[in-house]
C-alpha cells in the first residue's frame, strides 16, 4: 500500500471530523461501515456518480491537481443542480499510481475540499486503493429534495421557451487551446479549470416554480437538449443569435463553440410560455435561446440563411493518451 | 467509446427500467441528471462505496466474471447489514479496458443483478468509461433504516459479549488455493466466489434490540474486532476454541485462517451480557466467541497455553499482478 493512501485516508477523516456531527446532514462519517445521512422530512433524495478519469477527463500536463479535485466535484454538483436539489454529502474513490507525488494528492483533496466547503458539502466517505495506471477517481454526491419537487429532464412541453444559465462555450474554447499545445494559466480560463456549479440558480428556478424540465450543460448545448428533447418526446427551435457565446480573450468563442463544447456546468431549462423569467438568478444570466416544439426534430434558426436541423455534435472528452 | 460500454449502458438502463416506478424506493432512475429515491419516513440514509480492482481483488484468471460481479455487490450490500440497515439501490461504475470481450462484461453484469435482484436493490445509476488498464468498479449501495437505530462500531461496551455469524475463514481458504496455483470450481467455494452478505440477519438482530455494536467481517477478525475496539475506545478477550471454523474439504479451515483471513462478510457483533442472543438468526448460525474489556488490548485465550495479544494481521489483497 503506497503511501498516499494512507496519507490521503488521514486527510479524508480529518475533514469529515470537522463537519458539524450535531447538526448538520453528517450524523456519522468515515471510521463506520456505513456513512450516516440525515434528510430533512418529506424529502426525497438524489444520487450522482461520476467518474474523473486520466488521459479521458483530464491530463497531468494540463491540467493542475486544484483544478482536477475541483472539475471531479464540480460534475457531481452540477448534476444536483440540475434536479433543482440542494447537496448533501459527497463520496470519493480515488485509485492513484504508485508513483504519484504527495503532492499532487494534496492539491486535488485542497482543490476538491475548497469547493466542497463553498457548498456546504462534508466529504463524507469513500474509498481509496493504487491504480494499475493512470489517476481514477469516481465521485459521488448525495442531495436531498422537497418530495415531488424534483425537476426532470422528461416535463417539456410544445410551446414551453428555452433558457440558458451564464455564457457558453469558454470551457471548449479552453481546451482547444490545449489541443493546440498552448500553456494555459487556469486562473485566466476559470470557465474550463474551476467552472461554477449552478446550485443556487437551480435551487431558486425550482422554488419559484419557474422551470417545467432541466439539465446541466455538461456534454454541449446541442447535445444536452437533445436529452431534454428525447426524454419529453419533443423537438426545438434554437435561434443561434440568442446563444450567449462565453467571452474569450478580447471577442467572444465561435458559435460551434457555444453550440457543441461541453463541460461548460450552466443550467438549460424550460418554462412556460406565460411564465416571467428574470433576466437573471443569483448574479447569472438567464437567457432566451429558443423554444420547444411538437415533432421530435431540433432546429436552429441561424441569423441569415435558412433554418437547419441542428446536429448533436456530442462532447467527446480528451482522446485516450494511452 | 469501445463497445462494451455502450451495451453496458444498455443493459443496466433495460435493469432500471424494469425497477418498480410507481412503488418502490426509485422514483427516477438512468434517463435523468441523478436518480431520485424515495425514502421510508422517519429513516435516515445509509452510503458505502467500494472499489474492485482487478489485480487488487481479483484476478481475471482465478475469478469467473460472474463471481467479480456478485463479490463487487456483494461488498457493498455487507457495509449495509454491518449498520442493520436495508438497501434501497445500487450504482455502479465500471471503467473497462477497450479488448475486454462483452462476455465478460455480460457475465459480470449478470452475476452482480442476480444477488441484486436477490435483495431487491434496483440498480439506480452509475457511470462507464474506458480504462487504460485492467477492470476497474466502484459500487455505492444507498441503505436505510429508522431514524436513532443505526448499529455503529463505537458503541461496544466493557462486559459486552463478542458474537459472530456463519463460519470464519472459508474465503481465505480458497484464496490460498488458488495462490498455490490449484483451479478451482467456484461452486465448489461459494464463501469465496458468492459470498452472502448478512442483510437479514443483522435487520433482525437491530429490530430485537439485542446489538450493542457491529460490523461486517471483510478485513477479517482479527483486524475488524480492532476496529470495535478502536471506534469503542474498549478492548476485547477471544477465546479461540470457540472461533467457528469454516469447513473446507473434508475438515475445517486453519484456525489462523478463521482469525485473520478476510471477505467472509459474515457479521462481528457485540450484546449485553443479560441479552438471550439466539444460536441462529435467519438460518445463520451464531457464535459467542469472547466479551468486550476495559483497556485497550485484544488478548487471544489459546484452547491450551497462555493467552497472548491478538495481532490484527490485516487482510492483503492480492499483491498488485502488474
Amino acid at each position: 500500500v503506497p503511501l498516499p493512501e494512507r496519507k490521503l485516508i488521514s486527510g479524508v477523516r480529518r475533514e469529515v471530523q470537522r463537519a458539524p456531527s450535531g447538526r448538520g446532514s453528517l450524523a456519522a462519517g468515515i471510521g463506520d461501515d456505513c456513512a450516516l445521512l440525515r434528510v430533512p422530512p418529506r424529502h426525497q433524495i438524489l444520487v450522482t456518480t461520476d467518474f474523473t478519469l486520466e488521459g479521458v477527463h483530464f491530463r497531468r500536463e494540463w491540467h493542475p491537481p486544484r483544478s482536477v479535485g475541483h472539475r471531479c466535484l464540480a460534475r457531481g454538483l452540477s448534476d444536483i443542480a440540475a434536479m433543482g436539489g440542494e447537496p448533501v454529502a459527497a463520496f470519493l474513490s480515488l485509485a492513484l499510481p504508485a508513483k504519484l507525488p504527495q503532492k499532487w494528492v494534496d492539491d486535488f483533496m485542497g482543490g476538491l475540499l475548497v469547493l466542497a466547503k463553498q457548498f456546504g458539502v462534508p466529504l463524507a466517505g469513500g474509498d481509496t486503493a493504487s491504480s494499475p495506471a493512470g489517476i481514477m477517481a469516481d465521485i459521488v454526491v448525495v442531495g436531498a429534495l422537497p418530495r415531488g419537487e424534483a425537476v426532470l429532464r422528461s416535463t417539456a412541453r410544445p410551446g414551453d421557451l428555452v433558457f440558458v444559465s451564464g455564457a457558453l462555450g469558454g470551457s471548449a474554447a479552453a481546451l482547444q487551446l490545449l489541443y493546440a499545445g498552448k500553456r494555459l494559466d487556469p486562473r485566466s480560463y476559470p470557465a474550463h479549470f474551476f467552472p461554477a456549479p449552478r446550485i443556487e440558480v437551480a435551487r431558486r428556478l425550482r422554488r419559484a416554480e419557474i422551470v417545467t424540465s432541466m439539465i446541466d450543460l455538461s456534454d454541449g448545448l446541442s447535445t444536452d437538449l437533445r436529452h431534454i428533447c428525447e426524454e419529453s418526446r419533443v423537438g426545438a427551435e434554437i435561434s443561434a443569435q440568442s446563444i450567449p457565446q462565453a467571452k474569450f480573450r478580447d471577442g467572444a468563442v465561435e458559435l460551434d463553440l457555444a453550440l457543441h463544447g461541453g463541460e461548460d456546468y450552466e443550467l438549460l431549462f424550460t418554462a412556460r410560455p406565460g411564465t416571467r423569467v428574470p433576466r437573471s438568478v443569483a448574479g447569472v444570466p438567464i437567457t432566451h435561446v429558443g423554444r420547444i416544439t411538437r415533432g421530435r426534430k431540433i432546429v436552429l434558426l441561424p441569423e441569415n440563411g435558412s433554418r437547419s436541423e441542428l446536429e448533436s455534435r456530442g462532447w467527446e472528452h480528451f482522446r485516450s493518451t494511452r
